[in-house]
């Protein structure tokens, strides 16, 4: 070992001993030719000091260094509060410079963190010097919190006879819906492997298999467009169990949240509330609503039931509250006008009740006196509020409702990154219409109805003998869970039965050409005799953020993609040459079709 | 829960209380009307008895049923030893059919486990119904066993401060030398991913990066051809530390090894004993030479310096003693010219020593008198032995008496699964000749000599000031762990100056135009204050299968490939359709050259 002791474990007790330590100068002060060095390795900070100038000349921020010397207390005044260490330092007997460094692009000196300075790096330059990057004290206590967030949950699951089992990568496509990225098989000419979506598939056979418990910190891939806060690999802790239902799975899932919550001194108080899917849209127009704050929405389909006021005279009427809301500016409530028009709305109807309990705001004047006269009491309005309203179908309404209401409690600081509020979300539909599909999914099957999750969840009771007979009222097996607005996790029963799962593929309009060629194998599993099973995904990285406080899952990622998928660190990724292409059989021909039909057999039969 | 106990966990102290069980119908027997009923689950096996013919009718090898009964004493006499459970059975008054079971395409029964029916599978219906497979006893055990190895090293790197880090798979070709497998970047038209080899550059951009000791059980991927026993895709147990040396490295490596092997009740001998390499060679004729048995290569280079016959009269003769050989049939001997001809040698000279001491073989009459006596003592030979020669240039020679060294052992029934044997190969050359390249590899750079290991492992000792003025000598800090012969991991201390690492790939004939394109931003990051650092990786499926007594790493692995890289059990890989294609960007062309160059110079400037 190249040290005697981490920088950050020097302390009284070892005054008059001498030791070696070896890191990097994260500062260097000069006071009347002694020179003062903040060393930094990983475990803190301690002060060194030089008295010869020569030795001290050449040392720059972020020199790698092994210094042996003397620690003696500090002179009396000169201890540092801020730092573990800081009663004592280091008097240099011996420096080496293990290796220099060149300027820094920006800085990284932990007494610089939090300082402007520090902190206004464009992403880019972070991303590209991330190993400079991970020498600040938040992203490296954040490398470090997951590691610690991963062990607890491990525990947790190896405690529960959990089995960690590693599924293949290099597979074949997984019905998920997203754009899959491909891999050429240069072996089986014309032939592409699929990284994998999620292990779903693979976790269903090792239950097909008998082990029962099952769970993987597992690198997932999809090809999507970057948008927001995406990465073209993440990362799921992935868990399946057999002979269960989503009691046991939500137990164990609440288990591995406690005691990830627990590594940042937070309990979580169990067991976690749940909320039906219908009521999270009823009430928060979301159906991963943020619960750190009340102020639902207040629905006033009844309410306006007779109003002449044409706008309102429509299936759904709803309303939220902007707490002191009726203080803004006329521009700000334009500005909503804008927020509401980038989602897809017509605009944002609002009121002001004004200090003197009188209405007024653009709707005022087109509803009765009646519903003048029984507003406030119907939205629990206070004099000073202002009040939004959506209009129109009931689910966009809801979800413009629902958006509204998170925006107002941000803009009226209610959101703290400290406080964490959980909640289940269960009796998912089972179907939504194929024109309902959200833009990350493709439509699986012909039929007019697909499903909410995917084709291996399992109906609700007893749905799962007459989900066909009312596919709108259909409720699945499935549950989310949702922290501060994040879809944290999700999962559900499984389908294990072969007559079941093949219903369901007929009623989603999935041919049993198109079952076999996508998921033949499974299919082919279940006949063997398949536990009840029941499993839960977790976003790992998601998780990662919420715990360590930070905006982005780059943050909790060592080496995370820029917004287009690339790597400013690596360059990856790159052109490849000619001969690599050759090699790599990206071009090959596929074998003749008849070949590859009976392949296919071979491999589904 | 569908069950309220596990099937393996009754005893006699649930004598006459009601219990739920769930799990497989492994064997099913019938005594006048009344079936007996094996159920397995992943605890055991527990005798369930159905007096109901009715209910017991349907029940059928590998149904899924759930039974509530009593729990009673089995009748005196018919107690079973050879199970946990045996003392009792379970009466069922309720029997579940979960999930029935088609005909099996081969018997899984516990009750089989070891007999012919049961072993007898060929490789490939194992991989195809690899979700059968496992409910065999054997493999089941051996993934589980995975579980625990991999807990127990991870268990041994958080104690010893180890942070796990998951690095980038979507990533830029490695310079490990071997074939990347490549991932089209449908947003970066005309770019690829490749994905890593190891994490060997993230990894040590980590110690860059100040983090100082990093693990992660990774994920890795080579395009090769799959002879023998290797997966396109596989998992390392990777790690690395600074401010380190070896020693350092070897002791945390040795506590993983111990922790490991202790899983299967098996304390490794510490230290380990330590082989260099050139000793290695010369006794073992391997640099990773089986130490569960002696018989080390006997060097006669000396004793024949004089000798009469042509074919000794080489840079190097050695031999093998072979005890007991000398009464093998001619045939037998016949047979062993043939091993040594598919080796790529000419045959494989030898003597027997006939029980009066007298010599015989083809060798005998061709050497000198004084030859002839003395050669007993010479290789140590007794009475009944054989002696192998090898003559020729000396690595080559060494090569083959070492694979007849191994030889020998086997057919003499001395190499034992269920003993361990390890050894450290340190000490070895930092180069090798460019015509040495074992096939595995490709050269790197333009010169005469490349890696022994990689460009970045660092010349031992002193070399690092002049392995420019005699490579053919020079030492790296490169260390090996073996274990029965076989290479279960490796490292090295890492070149961490960049005036080394400049040096270094200057004498390798890597342009700087070339270092800068593979691993321009590790050179790049170097630059900024690299801590010395030193890292080992584990093969963690070769780990598992000598754990385990597999003889292949895929009875480790939940669905390994098939020699082809195929997975019989989903098809992959599969042909792609002309839209995946399109869209996954396979043909779009790369940005004009002038773009690529800049992004390039972005990148790793």
């Amino acid at each position: 070992m190249l040290r005697t002791h981490q920088a950050g474990s020097l302390g009284k007790d070892l005054t008059g001993t001498t030791v070696t330590l070896a890191g990097w100068v994260d500062r260097r002060r000069d006071h009347g030719g002694v020179a003062f060095i903040d060393l930094r390795d990983a475990s803190g900070i301690a002060q060194v000091v030089i008295y010869d100038e020569e030795v001290a000349h050449p040392l720059r921020s972020e020199f790698v260094i092994r210094v042996t010397g003397e620690v003696r207390l500090r002179p009396e005044g000169n201890q540092n509060e801020r730092l573990a260490t800081g009663d004592v330092e280091v008097v240099a007997r011996e420096v080496e410079v293990l290796a220099p460094s060149a300027p820094l692009p920006f800085q990284v000196s932990t007494a610089l963190a939090g300082t402007e300075e520090a902190e206004h790096v464009s992403g880019d330059i972070r991303l590209k010097y991330r190993y400079l990057d991970l020498r600040r004290p938040a992203p490296a206590r954040a490398l470090r919190l997951r590691a610690a967030v991963t062990r607890a949950a491990r525990r947790v699951l190896d405690e529960h006879g959990f089995v960690e089992i590693e599924t293949p990568t290099l597979t074949r496509s997984t019905p998920e819906g997203a754009r899959d990225f491909l891999v050429p098989a240069r072996l089986v000419p014309g032939s592409w492997y699929a990284l994998p979506q999620s292990p779903q598939l693979y976790k269903q056979l090792l239950m097909v298999a008998g082990m029962e418990r099952y769970y993987q910190v597992a690198r997932c891939y999809r090809d999507e467009d970057f948008r927001a806060d995406r990465q073209p690999e993440f990362t799921q802790l992935d868990a399946e169990m057999s002979f269960v239902d989503q009691e046991d799975v939500m137990a164990v899932a609440e288990d591995v949240l406690a005691a990830v919550w627990a590594e940042i001194g937070v309990e979580i108080p169990r067991p976690i509330p749940r909320l039906a899917y219908a009521d999270a849209m009823r009430l928060y127009g979301s159906d991963k609503p943020d619960l750190r704050f009340g102020n639902p929405i207040v629905d006033l389909t009844d309410f306006f039931a007779d109003t002449p006021f044409r706008v309102f005279q429509t299936p759904y009427v709803g309303a939220i509250r902007y707490p002191g809301g009726a203080s803004l500016p006329r521009r700000q409530f334009d500005a909503w006008q804008d927020w509401a028009r980038s989602r897809g709305a017509r605009g944002l109807a609002y009121v002001t009740f004004k200090e003197d309990g009188t209405l007024a705001g653009p709707v005022a004047k087109n509803i009765s006196e009646t519903e003048r006269a029984g507003l406030a009491e119907a939205v629990g309005a206070e004099p000073g509020d202002a009040v939004f309203f959506a209009a129109g179908r009931t689910k966009p309404s809801q979800t413009l409702l629902g958006a509204a209401r998170v925006e107002i409690a941000r803009r009226s600081g209610l959101l703290h990154d400290d406080e964490f509020a959980f909640v289940w979300i269960v009796d998912f539909p089972l179907f939504k219409r194929v024109d309902e599909e959200g833009d990350d999914d493709v439509a699986v099957g012909s039929g007019a109805w697909t499903s909410e999750h995917h084709p291996f969840t399992k109906p609700a009771g007893d749905w799962v003998d007459r989900f066909e007979e009312d596919p709108e009222h259909a409720l699945s097996a499935a549950y989310d869970i949702v922290c501060n607005g994040n879809e944290i996790g999700g999962g559900s029963e499984r389908i294990h039965r072969t007559d079941v799962q093949e219903r369901m593929l007929a009623f989603l309009g999935i041919s049993p050409e198109e079952a076999h060629e996508k998921f033949g194998f499974l299919l082919e599993a279940f006949k063997f005799g398949a536990p009840p099973h029941a499993g839960i995904a977790f976003g790992w990285d998601r998780i990662n953020a919420l715990l360590s406080g930070s905006d982005s899952i780059r943050d909790v990622i060592a080496f995370p993609k820029s917004g287009g998928g690339q790597d400013p660190l690596t360059g990856a990724p790159a052109p490849i040459s000619a001969a690599q292409r050759a090699e790599a059989g990206v071009d090959a021909a596929p074998e003749e079709p008849a070949d590859a039909a009976e392949a296919g057999d071979a491999a589904n039969a």
